[in-house]
């Protein structure tokens, strides 16, 4: 079993759909398909704003993002909560921005305050980037109240949402979300070759009146306007199976009910936190009130690296967990997304967690934890 | 999930095998499949006799068994350990047999003296039927030992191992088989469209020497002898999508190791009466020597039907199980095999029990099941 | 490629359905679709008379109808146009009934007015036993018009319609069928695995009231009737991967549309005759209108045989043909059923034929056949 | 059936090697499979030049070989024989290039003569960019003889092999290609959403030489150097199911073997050219010498558009081919590769062509076109 942050375990009914034949790109049946993808994505974003489904991983939508907007000498704030965060500062150099920092410990979120009085001492900021939910830290940024205020100063905001879209939910227009970007391998349960973009008429606006606006490039989010959008064509050939995948996806966050799907991911978060403090570990994040719905960082006991216990889940259970993150501290993560966003996959997953630490000499108390989660889980009803 | 009594999940590689396009069934790259299935079959059985796969579940295959050795006025000694050693009465009258009874207690195993005796007391017996482990009560018959003896009488053994094979070992030469039944949808973890037969030359014997040997039927056994084992050519049709998946079952647990697949359900089963046990509910056999390797049959907790604790796991939590016998006794069963016969879905399984048995009231403390069940999987190794 | 008489290559579709995860029988979701099933196989036999799925491939479904039919002693009148008609005297004589024959040459259909004189002349025959359509021969009987006659003299009607179903239309009700059998595998392109009985009140009830009805047994329709259609529950596990894929044929031939269909079929034949006209061979039906939609049979040009023009397309082009069958004289069989009836697998199948002819030194003008059938061809509106 | 230019229809393999549930991209069994999936990748390139597997469609590797190589200023001499090589202008200006044009109508091919003459003019051009295969045209060009004139000018060489890997051989070191870029989705029968990259030592050595060496950057192939090729691990999350479906096709081509790969496409799309002919039209190329294996292009009979032709055989046929290219020419194009390298889908096909054809109103005699490829195809030994 897989429980990874993305690529994770698809379900049977993707997994069934990606499956098809490939057709031509230019079938008529793939365009009606790419369209209705488009249109239940807007769903997903709770968003009328356009979207755009770009054709590789998310890295490619984020680094686009700043391809398009940034021209040199705009003065970005970006915000760091995690490595994430700190990681776009590149991008925004490498289109000629001036970054300026707003940075928190990697165990907290970004206070919205901080956010108002950088955009008050700094009037010359154009752009605001900043991550919904940094996934090595398992944490989640206020990223509603952030895009607020930062419409009210004008400033056109860059939302890293990879690993949050369709589990921490937000509303583009009411939050001031001008340029957001996700990946369909992680809330969605999807494959992870798509960028999936939604872009205000703020962000087209900013991408059109640059000196000069970024087209005739793999990087080039306007291409899609004038393709896609406008004629109902590609710029290049799509990915047509990595698109049956999300369409597939897509139908089933759909059909489940966003909120429904939102809360079942709350309440398997939750009650993974609970099982690991029955394991007797803490959690990374400073309070749970700013833990992820999709990732849980806890803390490792005493004298067993996260190295040391990924290897004996690999290697003597089969069980993948993700790579702790180089947050400076010893954490593992666990992840309970999509597929695994269930009591029986969290139980197995605690229960596992639970007896490779007992292999590593840890004294830890077999089934407490999942004692402790399956007490939260009481509350299921999904 | 369904941790069921057969058909249960495939495995993905059986899934995707299972899932090739149909060839013709005189193909001749059918053929060779066929062949090597068959080829594998026998090592699974550990056995040079021939095998036979018949193309209908297990009922057929064990109905086929009685329909071409028994003939009108044949006295079998029919062996009694639980529901589907009862059943096999109807087939020995079916056919004109006339059945003697040895029975046991539902939660006991046969004992292979009182075969003795009674094989001294009916010097007429032609026939003995056994069952190798009846689902129901997952209790596990010595058929070793009373293969032996039977031999030693020239008794020709029929035995239902439909969820015996590749799970609890036997070697028909020296324990005295002559003509056993399998289905690929329990151990071996495939479909159930087919019947898994291996026959001793006494069995061959026994079906050709009949006043009127049973020819030109779908029951029969020996159109597979004049056909398939003659000429490679089929009876009938075959059903060629569950070759597929019995041919890819097969390899798997070849490849895994028949002495290492019989292992490590062994240390799966324990571990779910450890877990059962962890969570104060006793096991339905009267020893642990006798318990399945593929099924644990649990007594329920006062006050908790089986109809109850079944609803809620599957209406709450999306998990299936196989309904409790009637066994007379208000059992459940927890299934264990294949796929399933895994640490991660074994505490899966327990986790949801305890947490459905939690909703409807029983006195359970939650995590106690999981917790001795990782105990004993400490010592996992496979 | 494969043009074999079935199985044959499914759908898309079909394959995708049937490559679901298996779920246990007992499932709800289990029940649920094998309602479903079959109330579209009523629908696809145009009738309401009850169907039933038997849980093996066709032949068993013919046996069973003997079985539960014929008492010893019962005359039967045996329709022969090919060799299906001529087997079916074997399990009537099994059975314990006496079969009188009325058989033409396989190249010619049964005359519905020989069938009236032999029931004029034989009063006491109680069953008539026909083949829709001989797929060996690939000739259609007027199976409707004798089931009328049959009907007046109160005879019951056993059908072999494993060729015919969803190709060669007919009504039970009207058409005096009382027990129907087809395989999902012929012109429903499914897997081979069922056998798709209808059947009749006048049928139950002679099932029902012989003097020892046949129960308990897998060749036991009345068992179906006691459990699935009384209870909702199985006489024994059904292969629920082969009723996966009967549910999406079954689908896709009522979203197609039934008189759709067997046009679709009606022209591709045609298409096929006038192929191999086109290569200057004669079709073996004594005329077109005793043709069947399924299947077209076809005599070899001198000096070659059947063998060597097999062999040619399977080892030089990959092309699968059933093997031509034992009626007598040398020819070919043609395929063209379910995804195969279409335009452009039929003109690849006329064009690979015309190449291996031409091969193995016939006097072919390639490019002759296709040409014809195209012509054919142009009324293709499906 | 979809005969277009690319994704076409999957082998069957391929479907299902890709179908595979998805593993995290840091699972060992995922990096041993890249690593598996590379030096496949080599030897279909026949090189030990290394390979590069970028994560999206082959115009980001276009684009990225301009955006690493090209610095402002640099002197590109750029070959135009198709829409494909006149397109790459783009990329060479907007990476700040300076292109010079050699061209030559769109039916025609390059003459290496032209080459050294403009290289002997020019003597400050450090870059050649040309196209193997320019899909549209169905031509080829001499790429290995241009190749190994630009070497002995000392002159960098980047080519779109696209549509030219597989089928048109090759050999990077002895034709001196420096920096080659294919998709999965032409000759190997994959998915698209992959860029196959051959770097000469010449070509990472004109990237890392420039003063700003391109990384960190989706368009980085230096990125691919510093993480996997130096260590194993990836600059991003890569597509894990596209890797499946390439490892599959590399395995396939490999294992029917490079040379008898490319003679097949090579008798195939002669059958395809005679049978164009023999319905009497004509194919585009000048020369049959210049025609390319994988897309057959035609020109199409007067009176009938090909808008009008696609439509036709879409909507009454259900077959797609790929739209006809803008070349300033009334033309079609037939496209054979992978999967579709057949005979039995070329001459469906062009029977299917034959037939729409006569539906619009063209002076086609039916099977002549049919009949003139199987002549051909009297040399199939595939």
């Amino acid at each position: 079993m897989s429980f990874t942050t993305g690529p994770l375990e698809m379900t049977e009914r993707t997994l069934r759909d990606q499956a098809r034949q490939l057709v031509f790109h230019q079938d008529p049946a793939f365009i009606e398909m790419f369209d209705r993808a488009s249109h239940m994505l807007q769903a997903v974003y709770r968003t009328r704003h356009t979207v755009v489904i770009m054709q590789a991983e998310a890295l490619l939508g984020l680094e686009a993002a700043a391809a398009c907007l940034i021209s040199p000498g705009d003065v970005v704030l970006n915000l760091v909560s995690g490595p994430y965060g700190k990681w776009y500062e590149l991008y925004i150099q490498k289109y000629g921005g001036q970054a300026i920092e707003l940075a928190v410990p990697y165990n907290q979120a970004i206070d919205p305050d901080d956010v108002r009085r950088m955009l008050r001492r700094h009037p010359g900021i154009k752009f605001l980037s900043m991550v919904h939910s940094d996934t090595p830290c398992g944490t989640v940024n206020p990223v509603g109240e952030i895009g607020r205020i930062a419409r009210e100063f004008g400033v056109v905001t860059i939302m890293d949402t990879v690993s949050g879209l369709a589990g921490e939910p937000i509303c583009p227009e009411e939050d001031g979300i001008d340029l957001a970007v996700a990946g369909p391998h992680k809330f969605l349960g999807g494959t992870p070759g798509l960028s999936l973009l939604c872009v205000s008429p703020a962000a087209w606006d900013a991408m059109e009146r640059r000196a000069s606006p970024l087209r005739g490039s793999y990087l080039s989010i306007l291409d899609w306007k004038d393709t896609w959008l406008a004629q109902r064509r590609f710029p290049h050939t799509p990915s047509v199976g990595e698109v049956y995948a999300l369409e597939s996806c897509l139908s089933q966050v759909l059909e489940f009910g966003l909120d429904r799907y939102a809360a079942r991911h709350r309440l398997i978060a939750e009650a993974c936190r609970a099982g690991a403090r029955g394991m007797g570990l803490q959690p990374w994040p400073a309070s749970d009130a700013i833990a992820s719905s999709a990732v849980t960082t806890v803390h490792l006991p005493a004298g067993i690296t996260e190295d040391q216990l990924r290897a004996r889940l690999r290697e003597r259970y089969g069980i993948m967990l993700a790579p702790g993150p180089a947050i400076g501290a010893q954490v593992f993560r666990m992840s309970h997304m999509a597929k695994m966003a269930h009591p029986a996959f969290l139980t197995a997953q605690l229960a596992m967690v639970e007896r490779a630490l007992a292999d590593l000499g840890a004294p830890v108390r077999l089934g407490q934890g999942v004692g402790a989660a399956l007490d939260v889980l009481g509350r299921w009803e999904f």
